[in-house]
């Protein structure tokens, strides 16, 4: 799952706590496998997690806890954000 | 195509400017739909490009001068990367 998204200008008002909170509550999920993420000095980031399958991102997507700090997000948050479930195909690396 | 990548420790060594014309020479390829692309201050990033297909992907990679910029990005840049090439299955944003 591709998260993009644009963080609202001004205060924190607790999104920097609720995200730490949210990759905590993620890795604890069923089908988690992983998650990166990064955003830069303008408030522009791009969150990657990774899982075993639609069923485990659908669960996750409708997690409680989770919930709520999806509508803090629209609410206070992100400016804006797309959401992309994404089918990783093949992978490699450095050598 | 999921690109996460680490920086090497350092000068910039050519990077940012390599890193510009690169996204230049993606956007005239045949099959491009978009990149979005964020590092930290760490040196930790992400950078994913939309492409129509698989062909165009594998167009891009052997482009020749993508492919001076991979070797150099192996060489110098980069301490780590994975890239993932995945297909997008379904997109939503904020209403």
């Amino acid at each position: 799952m591709i998260f993009t998204s644009v963080r609202t200008e001004g205060e924190d008002q607790g999104y920097g706590k609720m995200a730490e909170q949210m990759v905590e509550l993620a890795k604890q999920q069923p089908g988690f496998l992983g998650v990166e993420s990064v955003r830069d000095a303008n408030g522009f980031g791009i969150t990657v997690s990774y899982w075993e399958s639609e069923e485990a991102i659908r669960a996750w997507k409708g997690h409680a806890a989770h919930q709520i700090a999806q509508e803090r997000g629209k609410a206070e948050w992100y400016a804006n954000y797309t959401v992309r479930v994404a089918k990783v195909e093949r992978e490699y690396g450095m050598e």
